[in-house]
């Protein structure tokens, strides 16, 4: 693959989990490691969206820091790739503020994803803020030249929004930026009640930082096969959260296999199972603990942050003023 | 009165006519010589709200050159006050951001404003930045903490929001921006066909800038009163545009009581009269026009516009610096 540039990143909305590993964690490592451009983008205006109270900008500052300490662990490293933080960059309100006049309020209310956050986060009206996600999305990647965004199979719909836009901005004022691709990128992973997606806020997810007795409870606790009420029924591995977990961080798939065979003839317990899951999921989580651990001591995080700033403010400054000439008001 | 802090100012969409002066300049020159501390806003990025495009921006900069000619000539001295650019501030963006998350879209979509606008300027779907033209102008307000703001009586729901993001923003973060009040001044100006609001776009106004000539014609061409066919007829004088002009720009105000009298028996004919308006307003007019002539040969507009620039980037980092403070996110 060429190199390119890539633009990604989280709201500081907490620790991160093995859903974020295997959706997006794992690509980003790859996407680092073959030497391309990565941005990674700590969106913390993109927070305030669903609401803004002295309380959830404290918050913000908390996650931020354990935000970084994932990254840290799971192996992002910011020599090689930029991490920086929405509010350190002012250009992209202003190109936000350009951008929203590229864009209609019927287009913006369609999106799937609005909806589903006001239902969510049981938001009866939304800000203007909220609407203006997608424009605001747009222009963090535009600001940096962001040629590919990773997204999740159920994220495209705000890339739309964002070729939308930057296609309209080329057409009229000619081509200051890439239209961005979506690479679409890593799985969903379960939750361990069954549900389709682990979630923090659902309560079923199993946290990068959890310490191993945290990933025993919640393995042996994990949602099954329902139909299979002996150890002796034959039991399904499809939409089987176990093996699900299994096919994503077993390191022994020979040994994954043998136990899909066993389930489905009825000759392996529950308990057994999951001793194994757990075993393989704290075999992959003991080194990024470790990791963790020491950069929660070492690591100059707010230096992170000053570093990634200093990164991008310049490429900010010159899209900018591009944009700018462009249009016509430099 | 004591002295204030005062934001006001215009969309750069061509050059000011009558109804301006009454509307707003005047009020301007009265503020400005009791010692307010005014700026004026030159809101090039409101009127991309209306349509975004090269076109568009190349008009913005002839149209703002015509603005800038007519506070000159009107009298409005960047000695004493300041007018700059809303696209030279750059944080008047961020702070906007800040704000769309403290009002809602329903909020937003019931200014009255909004539907005015999409009906005069034909407009089918509102741009996600026309649905914020509220969300700037109180991002505008606060930015340079603008304790009154001159409003027409038909603007004053623009300010509500304003006066209402203000609010939520110092009950949840503390006191960072007065609450600016309405400060209701100025008339309105009918046009020359007898519609209650002088207005270009409706191609019935007396601009600053036309000549002498034109002027007359205007004047000769005007509505009066219809129910007066001939000049012996009694007329009336409410409701009648030539006499709103003569009362707002009449020096000799007896002289204007005569002619109503006159014309409420019907002893004056509508030539006499309106060579008697076309002869007031030239008189009003005329010293406007030649200091116009003056300034567009001899001002320096770009160095006005950076001088005002100047004098409000540092107005304008400075609170948006007390704003992240406030919020948490500094």
């Amino acid at each position: 693959m060429e190199k390119k540039r890539i633009l990604t990143g989280d709201r500081p909305t907490g620790p991160l989990h093995l859903g974020h590993y295997v959706g997006t964690l794992k690509a980003r490592l790859e996407l680092q490691e073959q030497g391309n451009e990565v941005f990674i983008l700590v969106a913390d205006y993109h927070t305030l969206t669903r609401g803004i109270s002295a309380e959830k900008t404290k918050e913000i500052k908390i996650n931020t820091r354990e935000l970084l300490l994932d990254y840290l662990a799971v192996g992002l490293d910011p020599k090689k790739i930029t991490i920086y933080r929405q509010s350190d960059v002012p250009a992209v309100a202003e190109l936000a503020l350009l951008f929203g006049m590229l864009v209609t309020v019927p287009r913006l209310s369609r999106v799937p994803t609005l909806k589903e956050v006001m239902r969510d986060e049981k938001i009866e009206n939304p800000s203007f803020g909220l609407l203006g996600y997608p424009v605001l999305q747009s222009a963090d990647i535009a600001l940096v030249k962001g040629e590919l965004v990773p997204v999740g199979k159920d994220q495209s719909s705000h890339l739309e929004v964002a070729r939308e836009i930057i296609h309209r901005f080329n057409s009229e004022f000619g081509e200051v930026f890439p239209e961005p691709e979506a690479l679409i990128k890593g799985d969903v992973l379960p939750g361990t009640d069954g549900k389709a997606k682990m979630s923090k806020s659902l309560g079923n997810a199993i946290m990068l930082s959890d310490d191993e007795k945290t990933v025993k409870e919640k393995v042996m606790g994990m949602y099954t096969d329902p139909t299979r009420v002996h150890s002796t029924d034959p039991g399904h591995v499809e939409g089987n959260p176990v093996f699900a977990y299994l096919d994503a961080f077993g390191q022994d798939q020979t040994k994954v296999s043998e136990f899909k065979d066993r389930y489905q003839k009825g000759t392996v317990g529950d308990v057994e199972l999951k001793e194994y899951l757990a075993s393989v999921l704290n075999e992959f989580l003991a080194p990024i603990r470790t990791r963790r651990q020491e950069f929660s001591k070492a690591a100059d995080l707010d230096k992170i942050l000053e570093e990634g700033k200093n990164k991008v403010l310049p490429i900010a400054a010159e899209t900018l003023k591009q944009a700018r000439r462009a249009i016509g008001i430099e």
